[in-house]
């Protein structure tokens, strides 16, 4: 049995911890039961093996979020990234598609969809286990789970079977209706409607025939290459409700999409996270610190306080809903970013009255980890190394490295690094703001270096 | 005339922006007429400077505060520093001394001291202007300001007047009593008492006459040398409260200490300073940023929001007066300071696993400034410009350097900076962790390079 868990967005709900390229899911918020730290996705993952589904995970993703997951799980998962940003549908054809060329599964092999960010418990993972054996029946040709709505809300899509009966092990679809409003909710409900949970389960190869339809390729190389002849349209519109048969698979546990910080918080192991100090006079409030500067709080009640390298949020918890709209005006770049080989921080970023500008960065490589062969045609580098040992290469000559060395990088020269050790060096750019993207990427070959 | 304006303190009560160097009345949080910027201190020597008064002004304070001095006033006020921090009847005496020998007073001169962190009217001018009337009369040796207490607080002094007449523009003093419980206080004002304003007037000899109770020292270089024959008490026990005559003249006006953020943001001339974004359902909400990240604030009430080098601070208005207790715990270097030469910020201060420790900086000289010569025993330093031009000095060589360029300083090897033009350099130290005053000054004749 296949998962695909879908991991997109880059919301800013969650601002200043979320980012353009650290979605939500990656937060390391919440808790494990062993009391270390975990991210919404990570959690997903952990609660899939601690099921009886002995699933093999695939993540349908962008290539921005790669670096993220491959820090988070390892190689325990395997990751499609999409060439370009489509829907829903497409993202979910590329991976049937790997599945099928690249992982070798036929046709019968049965296939889960669903979000990489619920927030739920062990059973909503039994429930995909009864929705899969119903495709092995062929009670269905697409099984989906519903979730049991405890309010009229307007933010969730609607799925209304096709009988009203005290639910059987599961029961058949009639229609879809995309989020009604309120007073329409109310309706549905009372005709005994289910939200849609996002979570579908069918034969691979029913996707597979989906696809044929759009596009004649055999490969998942050849997709990925003509990835444009899918439509740009979600799994809901495109495939559910153009089902022929479908079955619903009710579900009535924990079911949260923590996707803004008054959800959030209500799942958090602690009021105060990271340099933090609450005053006596604290009540409902949640204070979140990524940065190295203290945290003093005291005074308030529901209240948001979150501090990270982005910037500073405090707001109640019920406005935290709708900071979008103060968030999204905000332009800067991202202050810190993790990547496959470790991690940067912003330290500082000014330009000055006389027009020359200064970007400083504190850069951690994890060991043996290396960044790629490339120059600068517009900035100069100068690298101090403050922690651990490397080895640093320069036009083609690699020499080692140690804390307090410092190197100098001048503009068009080829240089790279790879640690030995974790390695941290302070990085002072100069050069010319108005060129955000002056990186140019060549090979190197570090077998050789290390001969 | 002459006044005596005391600078004292390194409180915490309006952290994270005043610290252990930034004292309260250096923070430039209020509006001069014009809607520039300006600090407690340059507010008092504005208001002095705008009055009748045409008084010379002295600073009584200590050598931490030199420089913040410096930089706000300028060459329009003297500076004495104490040798050490004792009380404020030493500070007083030591600038008395500095009067008579330094700016030649006689004994005739009539001296006013005064808090420089008071925030008031005009019209308290034109009371400190009676008040040296009165000593010019021969009134008493010594006149202080009455304030018309506005509540029964148990946190000033309170001077009790002979008779409870009608206030003539003056009364003689029976007694002083500090700090009494608030039923006491009650009892006071039915009495006629005032509060203890921290302002008094007298001829300079009287002062002179007190000194040499203590120390036979005739000049002001003998008596900073023998500082510590002077008693470490408060010149309200030493002086006034056994002063033979004494008289005071009542202020009804506007006086206050904006000694905490509650108090503070009553009087500031904004309710978001820095990069602030105020949601539409904020209320009664001050939100001080001084950090380069944006703060968003919204659904709060009464709530101060203060973001500097130092840390943040999320507090209701009214808890704002009992932040001590959480901030006295926290030590932190300063993470920004102002000097004679320019500023530094720390922009990043690391200990790495593998025990090593860096300090990276931005550093701005301002033009003509220079740093002292000196070597550091235990550290090296590389210094990247990223703004302007100067002269460099290492081991007795000058030479230009400018944005662009890197510079290595290792271990004990002497070094000088001079701004040209205004200087910034990104500072990256690495050194032994231990050693917090790794420095050793040297002299340097910068004439002799700029020939």
């Amino acid at each position: 049995m296949q998962i695909i868990l879908l991991s997109g967005g880059s919301g800013k709900r969650l601002w200043p911890l979320s980012n353009s390229t650290r979605s939500k899911q990656f937060l390391q918020l919440l808790q494990d039961p062993n009391g270390k730290k975990e991210s919404m996705v990570q959690r997903v993952v952990r609660q899939i093996g601690e099921s009886s589904l002995s699933a093999s995970v695939t993540i349908a993703t962008s290539a921005s979020q790669r670096d993220f997951i491959e820090t988070q799980l390892g190689s325990t998962v395997d990751v499609v990234t999409e060439p370009e940003r489509r829907e829903t549908f497409p993202a979910i054809a590329l991976s049937a598609s790997y599945l099928a060329s690249q992982k070798g599964c036929s046709r019968d092999e049965i296939v889960v969809v669903m979000p990489c960010d619920t927030y739920t418990e062990a059973r909503y993972f039994d429930t995909i286990g009864h929705m899969t054996s119903l495709v092995e029946q062929g009670v269905a040709n697409l099984v989906l789970m519903g979730v049991h709505p405890t309010h009229a809300s307007a933010d969730f899509g609607y799925v209304v079977p096709a009988t009203s009966e005290a639910p059987s092990p599961y029961l058949m679809v009639e229609r879809f209706t995309e989020k009604p409003t309120e007073k329409k909710a109310q309706e549905l409900i009372q005709q005994g409607a289910y939200w849609n949970g996002g979570v579908f389960a069918f034969r691979l190869g029913y996707m597979m025939d989906l696809i044929a339809q759009y596009t004649p390729v055999a490969t998942f190389a050849e997709l990925r290459e003509r990835y444009g002849d899918l439509p740009k349209i979600s799994f809901d519109y495109e495939v559910a409700e153009k089902a022929a048969s479908m079955a619903v698979v009710p579900f009535d546990g924990k079911w949260k999409d923590l996707g803004d910080w008054n959800a959030l918080v209500r799942e958090l192991p602690a009021r105060a996270m990271g340099k933090v100090v609450l005053g006596s006079d604290v009540e409902g409030t949640t204070v979140i610190n990524e940065l190295s500067l203290p945290v003093v709080c005291d005074g308030v009640k529901n209240v948001v306080v979150a501090a990270g390298h982005d910037g500073i949020l405090v707001c109640s918890r019920e406005s935290s809903e709708y900071i979008k709209q103060y968030v999204d005006p905000i332009h800067m770049r991202p202050m810190f970013e993790e990547r496959r080989w470790g991690t940067y921080r912003v330290l500082d970023d000014t330009r000055y009255a006389d027009g020359s500008h200064s970007l400083t960065k504190s850069i951690t490589l994890h060991p043996g980890k290396y960044i790629s062969y490339q120059i600068h045609h517009h900035r100069t580098e100068v690298w101090t190394f403050v922690e651990g040992e490397g080895i640093f290469v320069l036009d083609g000559t690699a020499r080692r490295v140690k804390a307090g060395d410092t190197v100098i990088i001048p503009v068009e020269h080829y240089h790279s690094i790879k640690a030995l050790t974790e390695l941290t060096f302070i990085e002072v750019q100069m050069g010319n703001p108005l060129i955000e993207e002056d990186i140019e990427r060549f090979d190197w070959d570090w077998e050789k270096v290390m001969d």
